[in-house]
């Protein structure tokens, strides 16, 4: 279980369950994404099926808009299913994407992690 | 494949190998260890078997000590064998043990990621 005050394992945030402030289920953190430069946590990847109308899919957010809430053993962020709906869509380059990640930060209202 | 350049995801980083800079493999990273206050990446938890006369262990080092090298797809890192068997002894309480934490960076050389 992720900690608020101590050390948290990549491993153990997969699969953490992630929840609306209102406890509805958003999905689970399938991976964490760490940029190399700063060795700094960046985007946690949401694994979620179906509420988009789509089979599993995965959705990368800040790592800073998830609180981990120890009374619901998971996380809890403040974006709503619309903004994760209206989010800028992600292809296969979104890791190495600038420009991709330039729009999912200002969508997001979250400073780039680059700068 | 982690990237110097780009985005690492914790999945891809578990199973990378480590290496010396001679090129002796030193065992794999099982996973990394984030500090939930800043969401930095402080340690790769390193799992080896054998080098130590032990059988399969882990050893967390300080991340900033793993360095991505593109053409062995592995990560270098110049604390030598010597070190890692010299180091503070690591039991269970060691994601919360500040005491632990305090002379493992020392021994290692690096400093503190919670100051």
């Amino acid at each position: 279980m992720p900690d608020g005050n101590a050390l948290i394992s990549g491993k153990t945030i997969q699969g953490t369950r992630v929840y609306s402030p209102a406890g509805d289920d958003l999905g689970h953190i399938d991976d964490v994404m760490i940029d190399a430069a700063s060795g700094r946590t960046v985007y946690g990847v949401l694994e979620f099926g179906g509420f988009l109308g789509l089979g599993s899919d995965h959705h990368a957010i800040p790592f800073g808009k998830l609180t981990y809430d120890h009374s619901r053993d998971g996380y809890v962020t403040d974006l709503t299913k619309e903004q994760l709906e209206a989010a800028p869509k992600q292809d296969e380059t979104w890791r190495e994407n600038r420009d991709w990640q330039k729009r999912s930060h200002e969508h997001y209202g979250v400073a780039p992690y680059w700068l």
